[in-house]
């Protein structure tokens, strides 16, 4: 396959992306920074010079993985170590920043096979030796920060040579796909052959196939293309037991759902080592459209009719007001004094008859529900900036800004108390540090019965920017659950929400899942303290 | 709730539906039997007079369940124990119309609340008596059959009590439904609320919502409703350790779907004791149309087409040649003398402009597929008789013919392999013991990525027509295991599919669900032997 022989995007440890393309600040910015009174802190140790834990692994397990991996596919090398120590999380990059990489994994493993990653799960089992599964590494809820205690070890099992587009099956529209392959070159392969996954997070140049599987990804299209977990139609997981391969047709009543079961489980039943997909006709025409509402409850409203009653474009998103006001005010203006109202983002992708008939309808519907048509510009800037807010959080731990999202998801009849609970929980955290926030809201998921919620946060750090900040996620946590939401829309558990997870299905159910571990996992090696403690 | 006091339609043991409106078989039945050389048996035994085993369960665990849902609510009447031996497939059947209520329960409970069924869960955890949750009665695959081996008797939990719409939710379009209520029965209460379930499978007049979620039931209009398993949002379920409830959120990323493991559990697990459901709006249009096409294959080819590329109807059904015969055959001509081809019924729900609009597509497309348009008379005359089939095999059965269905689920490249397989082996082991079979096969669930595909089988009835059909049955089990497709789409595994399901699911798989429910279920009371061993 000529597609492994293409380089790999490296990850930098604490940077996102491609260190040589740096976020710039937006104009916008530059106000935020002034309102919040954010101030430069000491700039952040090399990751060359991160203090890393000796290694703990006994020689002869790391022989023993040597001999099944090959040496070149087993690594204590300095940096290999720091880029897989923890996720992309404001706290994971804060620690890195300062050096910290006390939680990086004592080797790196590069399997190249699903019987290679059997292999490793057998001499890590044996030997004790804790295992954090890793594809694309861009957890934000500590999902790659395992448990050591009581484990001679750790490795990260990195999955980049699983980059394989296995198969196209033109008649049932599957692909196979490996689980380290990045989603964004899984979609230019699959483009190559007139196919579209469909998935685009915002983690899109970073993330691939097996994290999109372990965390139920869902990408900002999802209102056309679906999450990836309704992509997923079938998936090989490698286990300490053995191998279970899942998937004998599209639905079945053949038993419970056991995909569904493997689906977020965050490596802590085995590592996904493939899926397959479904897969959609690689759109001909794309446009995207916005809309100004008057307040988040006329758009959140119409919204909801699209969805409930359709017409449905692929993409449907909405940022409250004071998102808008970030993204539109004008780069000489005040923070918040740009227009007011809120954006609404419509995107529609499919063949030109298609698009034009619901574009038409949904224009039409839009209209009738207060909204104005603010025509494509707003749109498509949106589309041509939709993977770059990642970038921005460098430049503004730079610049001395705490900034971090948190995302959650409830029904419909729920939307508006959650939202001013979690807004108020994360404000009154803040304030009372003495650092009040810019709280920034937007809907980018919608469902038949409800949609999700996605917050950013944006304040002066203080000196301890990590202990700051947990007071604000604990309130956010404890909002979420009061308020009878999902802890998590699409960025899952990790360790960061496995308490208040534990809190949203009941003891009985995390017993449940301790019992599926157990069976899979006699060992317990498998991302230990990640999901479930 | 007035619904309450409405009464219930009572299931009789034997026959489908209402007893005062038996089934008649259409003329095309006559050349069937004729065809097939089938003689009336004897009469079968009435109820009355089935030999039911003697009561067994510990007169201590009796007072206690007196006393925990009233003497009202615990009969061991023997009218009721044999309505409650076994579902509705033919060896089901056969054995109640040969008297045998040697599988009838012990006693029949009738509690009134979620706390009820818990009270229940405990007292026969303590006694050792195994429980079959009961809300329908409508299974086909030996779902309420478990095991009595080791327990101090059986009981069956009947849900009928639990038959309340408990509240809708407008705003959020979702409804909470106890397990107990009829689907026919929550389809009246919430049309008159101006909403629709639209979950229509051909049990629709007995089965009952807790069946539906515990057994991943799918109806006729699946193609535009969805499964049922995809319209749960949330459930509630009572376990011998306490009470389960799922769903936070429409979907989440708050690790694996529990609600999705419960689906399907088929009261291994607990019982389900209601459910929240996506709704829609009631359709104020409802069209169906008939089409020719030349072959299976290319009306198999426009149903993919269909559901992968839309426009997407309501209801896609195709027959394949020699069902399309037996339903279009003239009544005065021989069994497959009748026009050729297969009928293709396509139905469109909801507003007058949206059945347009998805019509006037769906035409242009199935006529460039090929199809030959034959109006709505074809499709209205389905639509009239899709309740009536479980009624003929009543008057089938009395005549003498052996007659049962199966079904399965693949990958649309696999559609015709699968077919043909199950096909010859079903044909294949009825002909070797001397009785040559008319096998029909329709398709009925369609999704992008497959289909599911169901057969009906009628033969001469031999002497022993159970050990005659065992014999086909595992034929199937096996071409269908073999060709890599689902045990089941929509009927469940019960304990016809055990062995089949866990040769599909893998040992590693099972003894996940073996832990499962040693977490949930210490005693091992709730439906012994029921999904797996």
């Amino acid at each position: 396959m000529t597609e492994s022989d293409l380089p790999v995007f490296e990850r930098h440890p604490y940077l996102w992306g491609n260190p040589e393309t740096p976020g710039h600040l937006p104009p916008a910015a530059a106000g935020a920074l002034q309102a919040i009174g954010a101030m430069a802190p000491p700039p952040p140790v090399a990751p060359s010079a991160a203090r890393v834990p000796q290694t703990t692994l006994p020689p002869e397990a790391t022989d023993e993985l040597v001999r099944a991996l090959g040496a070149a596919n087993v690594t204590s090398d300095h940096d290999a170590r720091v880029a897989r120590t923890r996720g992309y999380s404001m706290p994971d990059i804060l620690r890195l920043r300062a050096g910290d990489a006390s939680a990086a994994p004592d080797a790196v493993l590069f399997p190249g096979s699903h019987d290679d990653v059997l292999r490793v799960l057998a001499i890590c089992s044996k030997h004790a030796i804790a295992v954090v599964p890793y594809a694309g590494g861009t957890s934000v809820v500590g999902g790659l920060t395992p448990a050591r205690d009581g484990f001679a070890g750790v490795v990260a099992v990195d999955l980049r040579r699983l980059d394989r587009l296995v198969s196209v099956d033109t008649v049932s529209r599957t692909a196979v796909l490996q689980a380290g392959l990045r989603g964004s070159r899984a979609e230019a392969l699959l483009n190559d052959q007139g196919y579209t996954l469909g998935h685009f997070p915002q983690s899109y140049e970073g993330a691939a196939i097996g994290g999109y599987a372990a965390t139920r990804s869902a990408g900002q299209s999802s209102a056309g293309y679906g999450r990836f977990d309704e992509m997923v139609v079938g998936l090989t997981l490698a286990t300490p037991r053995g191998t279970v391969t899942l998937g004998t047709a599209p639905m079945s009543a053949a038993g419970p759902d056991l995909r569904q079961f493997v689906l977020g489980s965050e490596g802590a039943f085995g590592v996904i080592t493939s899926v397959t997909v479904r897969l959609r006709r690689r759109p001909v025409v794309r446009v995207f459209d916005g809309w100004e509402f008057d307040s988040f409850d006329s758009g959140a409203a119409a919204l909801r009719s699209l969805v409930q009653d359709g017409p449905l474009p692929t993409v449907l998103r909405l940022s409250d007001e004071a998102e808008t006001a970030v993204n539109l005010a004008d780069p000489s203006g005040e923070l918040g004094a740009g227009p007011g109202g809120c954006l609404l983002v419509t995107g529609y992708e499919g063949t030109r008859e298609d698009v034009d008939a619901t574009r038409t309808a949904a224009t039409k519907r839009l209209s009738e529900l207060g909204g104005e048509n603010l025509g494509t510009e707003p749109g498509e800037a949106w589309r041509a900036g939709r993977y770059r807010g990642p970038y921005l959080r460098d430049p503004l731990l730079d610049a001395g800004a705490l900034v971090e999202t948190l995302e959650t998801a409830t029904f419909w009849s729920n939307v508006g108390p959650l939202k001013a609970a979690v807004t108020n929980a994360v404000q009154t955290a803040l304030t009372e540090q003495g650092t009040p926030a810019i709280v920034l809201c937007h809907i980018s998921h919608v469902y038949e019965t409800g949609a999700s919620l996605y917050f950013t946060v944006l304040c002066k750090q203080l000196d301890d920017p990590i202990a700051q900040w947990r007071k604000a996620k604990t309130a956010a946590n404890a909002a979420i659950r009061d308020s009878g939401a999902a802890i998590s829309h699409h960025h899952g558990i990790g360790t960061d929400h496995r308490e208040t997870y534990a809190l949203e299905v009941g003891p009985i159910a995390i017993d449940v899942l301790r019992a599926v571990k157990a069976s899979l996992d006699p060992a317990g090696i498998l991302n230990p303290g990640v999901l479930i403690g």
